[in-house]
């Protein structure tokens, strides 16, 4: 249904038309010396959408973006729908291969990418049949690819307002494709009704407002940037832009532009806390930071209010639009000691209230018991679960077997209805017929005060078939054993789920700082038939 | 559409199903000496729907409440729905031949009536060929109408959740019939969609979270109570219930129960400040008070935030959910003086983030230049315009003549966007050839220091056609003549824009609080043949 007097497709286009419409002379985005207010922004996105036309897309065509989390990726978010096409947001921490099979699966027209890193592109330029356009984004690095500079690219086309082109809301806005461990990636795809109710689901669950500064250390290219990308603009506040999450940086633009909020996985508030500068920063206002990607753990939650932020644990996946769940706040719950408090907010909670239903299932698809014990797989479904994965009908009713969203991660339900991950079901650890969850391990190790980050994966024993094996990177100058760690264990766990071995190291992370547990356990089943993942 | 893995019908029973879940002990509801939890509010709404499906209600049956702000009315917007019916909230203020007029138009099966209120029926039982059902609600009285108990119609029914019965998420949830002033009432109807969009809209536009204590002030009856019934309960906030504005009780409660918002006319806002208790109370935390109906005064605006309250002023009619615009603040207005403040504070504003359009145009609808002085009409669309007049295909063609809602409400636009009321077309004076607005000229006169409540109509005059008069409440113990009203009013104003005269009293109200103008239009225009609307 197209616009009617009381119907208007739902789209996040509609954002920032009202914004430029009411904060024209406000800042909208930051990004080092330069202030764009929204009326630039959106002559911008208007100028990137009339290029597009420009250079045949329309609609329905796939627009690519290979570049960090700098201005032109956020007028993508807008400029790229706003032509009637679709965007796709490339990791930039994938190889050449691997964003040649995206560029060919999504068969992008147009990409745009930053000049740092066409040398990704460089090699696989010949192999992209369906690639018409390339425009080189010069922010760091001023020698691009054969093709057009990205301001010039905006000068050549208009900043007169394009209506809108959405005529179903039912139509993809995005295609996301997940960073998948094993196999090639699959296109997530989003809509223009799932993308609007979701952005608005995170201002409502985070508190934005037009009084708000969000800090991108979140990529834009991970789930659109959990969809901030729209709602930060949806209430007319201030994005600060930032090419690299460098903790120096983020504690320097904290102060500097008085931000509000932020997202990162749990690794990057370890960063933070850890960081000489946590012992003497002072926070111009509260900060909201909202995380997930893995469970933070208490110990992290308790450092980082510490510090004076104020954490909101959220959960979801690529195929929910980021953010699902949310571990919604009890006011009773203010007055614990702050253990008890950071042990209720590292469960994943409850899902967001524009995101209706999520259950915890057994494998005939029953609910497990709410006792905290019981563990189920979560399922979920409503307005915020993907449209499904680009021109992959097979994958897509696997995943919706059963009418509900398969997430694959394991999880028990506690008395009071909030689910907790325990892993994903590929990284649970099955030792002597019992279930460890690598989670609980963690969290236990994380207590430990040497202990900066860790990971807990199952390693082959001919004896109980797998066991725990921690993976540990100690805080600078701190030093511990092995024996020490497995010993704070064994004070604190059952035996059976304690590590049989500890390795001290550097953790492989992927681009959205999710610790890359399949490669640690590569290495240990090397030889062996089973269970590489 | 039903559900569908990545598909739900939006539709406020999400947001009830879903504070249960997350907040099951926390207050959902008090009353008096009543609180309910939102486990308790789930359970009594269950009740509700199975026992107007005991009674035969079905598919988009209609089903009547008539009472005030106490929690059955409140129950009814959940319950009502949740059985499939739609919801017919009736002013209590009308006259039982207008509430025959409006039960026989809507044909609802199913009546719940405040005892205090079954006067209003008694006369007209017998005129009610559809009414199949008569429950009688005991609060203040005792003595009902022949039909059953509400608690004794809750307990015949069941606290077994139901499925929601929303099919399509357009389908109607209520049905507000307008308090026309002249004509027959027209009977609005509202989706489920728009009411789930206007309520997070709400939501959002005032800051609510669950956290917060929202006081009912506004009638539940009106536009649904502005969509608050649901946007109160989506956050898990607390609804306060209140039968009657008493300003005495709505300072008792607004510190004995911590409420952080209300709605109410500036009529309700003026009892407040004049108030002996303004002179001492004491916010136990800031007081969001969102206002509406008519633009409240600089005046007004600048004595409530003296109180402690932070207004936020929104507009909007009974077609368009209640609210569709918001002057939507901009922080570099913080610094500017209090009366500047509120000056910028008393324009209607720019549309709501979910409300999508709005225009303000001349007899050809074409946009109006925005120079704060050209009148043109309010004309919106959007997801939060009204399905359409129930059976009255023609009013609702009418109304949306040219692809727009038309307001019937006169405004110009500020260079900023901003638009401002100037007068309903019908409350518009034209003296000499020359518009004035009544706003214009009420604003100016709530300036005098012995003011409380103003309200300017056009009458007839010989040689101009027509005239200003004022007519105006003092303040308590205070003393004015028309004289020092009018030399008061030239001061200030063109010559041409003041009363020719001036009278002293109450003034004639809806339940509203908006000042009844055609009462005392009609009694200046008798004998005249024109100019009565």
């Amino acid at each position: 249904m197209p616009q009617e007097v009381n119907y208007t497709p739902l789209t996040p286009l509609s954002f920032l038309r009202r914004s430029a419409y009411v904060y024209p002379e406000k800042t909208a985005v930051v990004y080092r010396d330069r202030h764009y207010t929204y009326r630039e922004f959106q002559q911008r996105v208007n100028r990137l959408a009339t290029a597009l036309q420009g250079v045949g897309v329309s609609k329905g065509d796939r627009v690519a973006f290979l570049c960090p989390n700098i201005p032109p990726m956020l007028e993508a978010h807008f400029g790229v729908p706003l032509a009637g096409a679709i965007l796709v947001a490339i990791n930039i921490r994938l190889s050449p291969d691997e964003i040649a099979y995206i560029l060919n699966h999504s068969e992008a027209k147009v990409l745009c990418v930053d000049s740092e890193l066409a040398h990704l592109i460089r090699p696989i330029r010949h192999q992209l049949p369906h690639l018409q356009t390339l425009v080189n984004i010069f922010d760091t690095a001023h020698e691009g690819l054969a093709g057009i500079e990205y301001e010039a690219f905006l000068a050549s086309g208009s900043d007169t307002p394009l209506p809108k082109p959405v005529e179903d809301e039912n139509e993809p806005i995005s295609i996301n494709y997940t960073s998948g461990t094993t196999g090639r990636p699959k296109g997530v795809m989003y809509t223009h009704r799932g993308a609007y109710l979701n952005a608005l689901g995170e201002v409502l669950e985070v508190g934005l407002n037009h009084r708000s500064t969000y800090l991108w250390t979140l990529p834009m290219f991970h789930c659109n940037g959990w969809c901030f990308t729209w709602g930060v603009t949806a209430v007319g506040a201030t994005h600060v832009c930032l090419r690299r999450v460098d903790p120096e940086e983020v504690f320097r633009l904290i102060e500097a532009e008085k931000v509000s909020h932020l997202c990162g996985a749990p690794t990057v508030l370890i960063s933070l806390v850890n960081h000489p500068r946590a012992k003497t920063a002072k926070f111009p206002r509260k900060l909201h930071v909202t995380t997930a990607a893995a469970p933070p753990s208490p110990t992290i939650i308790a450092a980082m209010e510490a510090l004076g932020a104020e954490i909101t644990h959220v959960y979801g996946l690529t195929e929910t639009y980021g953010p699902h769940s949310v571990c919604a706040w009890h006011e009773a719950w203010d007055d614990l000691p702050a253990e008890e408090r950071a042990r209720k907010k590292a469960r994943q909670g409850v899902p967001y209230i524009v995101a209706e239903e999520m259950r915890v299932v057994d494998e005939q698809m029953q609910d497990v018991p709410a006792d905290a014990a019981t563990l189920g797989e979560v399922i979920m479904r409503g307005n915020n679960v993907m449209k499904g994965y680009f021109r992959q009908p097979e994958a897509t009713a696997e995943a919706f077997r059963g009418g509900w969203f398969h997430s694959g991660d394991l999880a028990v339900v506690h008395p009071d209805g909030y689910i907790e991950l325990r892993d994903r079901k590929k990284d649970i650890i099955i030792s002597g017929g019992e279930n460890i969850s690598t989670i609980e391990v963690e969290n236990t190790i994380y207590q430990h005060p040497a202990v900066q980050e860790v990971a807990v994966i199952a390693i082959p024993d001919e004896k109980w078939g797998e066991v725990p094996k921690a993976f540990v990177t100690l805080k600078p100058g701190m030093q511990a054993t092995a024996e020490e760690i497995i010993q704070f264990c064994r004070e604190r766990l059952a035996h059976f789920k304690c590590p049989k071995a500890v390795e001290f190291g550097e953790l492989p992370k992927t681009s959205t700082g999710k610790i890359k547990k399949f490669e640690l356990r590569e290495r240990e089943w090397q030889g062996y038939d089973k269970r590489i993942h």
